[in-house]
């Protein structure tokens, strides 16, 4: 009788988990060395929590359930409606900036496709509680500086930065009303996945009487902030001028500043073209895009300053960013960064003879609590049968008892690295175990 | 509009997830040097992997939900099944023994009261593909020094050891056929929750028969194996022998010996009272006991020889325990063992006067860059007050930047333990933090 695993889920098997034990490492030691504080929350919320929060794209692809009491729940698609839910609970108590990150399982019902799968862990960061351009640098920082710690480089991914509020000033400046921001939205988020010629039917239809779509991607593509004041200065453009725009392109400005300041400029761009799905971001945006595979993000986010205002009793201004394992796993092992050799500090200890077991399990027992990884074979084998497992599993040193050796009080200790034999006393390796085996001769 | 979390969830704040991430790296820690190898598998199955392989109390506290394509699925409320499927899986790839263990999150719709949740992580340690009472006693070692990490002893916790074998040879002994065995158990796992006379009656009503229920007590009472054989072979009793019944007290007293060698006798006692609920258990069965709370398990594990060959295409001897963080965090809560003093390797950089935060932008990122925990405040406040934020946060050092000082190339580095200053170059700092910052004068 087999039963299959649910599409879209993984068996981790320990030689495909430890890698993402990597990522996993990597990620908390960045958010820790960055000031980060971690913590948790449940994996089922109720579903009125997503219908309010999330866009739509997200509560189509909700898990629900109800439970025994009849409720409506829902397995997390996305971590910030509960840390919304959570900072709004406590919103008097935390000093800010709130700073905190975690790293949860999220699930989506959606298409499995290459990077994409129902079940992934995405390492969630956010400032809140400051509108300062700081807290945005701040969280690229620490994205930037996890993916250096786990090996890649300018070469491999750069961040694309753009700025809902500044999108929003020039299809305002173009004519565009608020109401139908969304909408332009939810066009020029599909650029990148859909065929050009397609959405720019599509835009035309609908709001091309305001702007024409190649008029607006001609100023999305700018390269700099200075070409985007002079065009639209020019008057050659249909944006009318705004404090709000004007506002906008100052703060993308000193993102970009503070970013230079951080030493990490080189990783960044301005791209106008970036736009994000969700429903909730009011300021600067940005995705991590891998440089072989435009196409690819790696990670998003952005600052959602009016969403914890609708969840709790004040607006809070915050900023934060999702990056996903699945994506991220991808892009390193094309580039060869998950097979770095594992340095273990593993001893195995072996019996030349029968009858030394209970010896034996004693030598184990002492030097795991002294901190060793320690392997033995449950069933003796011979001493190069066992010699070869103490090899295959990396092992540094070998612990072999002989009944000659042990009438003497002592146990030879095998250097695996090198070969040489050495002998010890056998009550100093079970107290201290540490300087008997690194003792160097 | 107030979105309540769902009830038997926890919002994990991080003052509340930091002792529960203390939990986690004791675990994995011990896991590790003890030779196991970290797996993780879907939190969405089958709901048929839980209806052929779980008790029918778990069965009963299912959540259970219907993708999109129809199929009925369950949140994992235990991880023996997901482990049996993967190792059936690749039942001829895995090397023996399989030693792994994993961290996940489950899920039980249960009754939600103090020790129980309707969310919970849970260790899963597991050895499979060998018989041998060495695999059993490792399981035990392991569970042992994890909690000796976390500053538990002897006086703190006890094992108690059963087996089911044994258990089955005695009911059979008494003349309760197989069949009415697990009827006898449910009973028998009810004894410690119920009150003993209603338990009592209802035992004589079906089995007094064949064994009365204090008869039965009395025996199951005994303190070590020798006296049980001893009351057996006095031939007082109901109980006829068998190869069986002798076989598997060898094979409990065989545990014991291991057990004394590995070190840990002291933590370990016979109680054959331990039925454990779930269906599949075979051999030996253990649970940990919080010894100022008779009724409080920490842990419960043991042998379960036949699940593998119902799932995959063999049997697959197999032994294993799960230890949850809920009762574990309350021991350790009750005894004071959460709150020891965090050491933190933290570093604030403060600027003296308005105009520095580019240069003071610079110094942070290469602190954190050099694997320092760094803070520093986003709006400049008076240096005094940044002082004392620099020592609420624990930080070890303050990096202070001053006019002055920057005019002649060096920043103030004030001990915050000892409270001294001296100057360093910054060019030096920001080179090589380490070997600036850890310098003693």
């Amino acid at each position: 009788m087999k039963i299959p695993p649910v599409k879209g889920t993984r068996d981790l098997y320990p030689e495909r988990f430890a890698p993402i034990r990597r990522i996993f490492d990597a990620w908390r030691s960045a958010s820790i060395r960055h000031g980060f504080e971690e913590f948790e929350g449940p994996t089922l919320e109720m579903l009125d929590l997503y219908r309010e929060k999330s866009g739509d794209e997200l509560v189509g692809q909700l898990y629900r359930l109800t439970d025994s009491g009849g409720r409506e729940l829902a397995l997390r698609p996305e971590m910030t409606p509960t840390l919304a839910r959570m900072v709004a609970a406590r919103i008097n108590a935390l000093s800010r900036p709130i700073k905190w990150f975690c790293m949860p399982k999220l699930f989506r019902g959606e298409n499995v496709q290459r990077g994409r799968l129902r079940e992934f862990f995405q390492w969630n960061v956010d400032v809140i509680g400051t509108a300062d351009m700081v807290a945005d640098a701040e969280c690229i920082l620490v994205g930037v500086e996890a993916l250096r710690d786990l090996g890649l480089t300018e070469k491999d991914f750069r961040v694309h930065i753009s700025n809902r509020r500044l999108i929003a000033s020039l299809l305002t400046g173009a004519g565009i009303a608020e109401t139908d921001h969304a909408g332009a939205y939810a066009l020029m988020d599909k650029v990148a996945m859909v065929e050009g010629d397609v959405i720019c039917k599509q835009w035309n239809r609908r709001f091309g009487k305001q702007i024409d779509f190649a008029d607006l991607y001609d100023l999305l593509s700018v390269a700099d902030l200075d070409t985007l004041r002079g065009t639209l200065a020019g008057g050659d453009s249909d944006i009318r001028p705004s404090a709000n725009l004007d506002a906008a392109i100052a703060e993308t400005e000193q993102l970009f500043t503070v970013l230079r300041h951080f030493g990490i400029i080189e990783y960044c761009e301005l791209d106008l073209e970036i736009i994000r799905g969700l429903a909730y971001y009011t300021g600067p945006v940005f995705e991590f895009h891998d440089r072989s595979n435009a196409n690819r993000a790696i990670c998003g986010g952005g600052r959602y300053d009016d969403l914890l205002g609708k969840l709790g009793k004040s607006p809070e201004p915050a900023v934060g960013f999702g990056m996903g394992d699945v994506v991220l796993s991808l892009m390193l092992e094309e580039r060869g960064l998950l097979d770095a050799p594992q340095t273990r500090n593993a001893v195995f200890v072996a019996d030349a003879v029968d009858g030394l077991r209970p010896k034996l399990l004693g030598v184990v027992a002492a030097l795991r609590r002294a901190g060793y990884q320690t392997e033995f074979n449950y069933v003796r084998q011979g001493l190069s049968k066992q010699l070869k497992t103490a090899d295959r599993k990396g092992c540094v040193y070998a612990v072999i008892l002989g009944d000659e050796t042990l009438g003497r009080g002592v146990v030879q200790i095998k250097d695996m690295t090198g070969g040489q034999h050495r002998e010890a006393a056998m009550d100093a390796l079970i107290e201290s175990p540490r300087e008997v085996l690194e003792a160097r001769p």
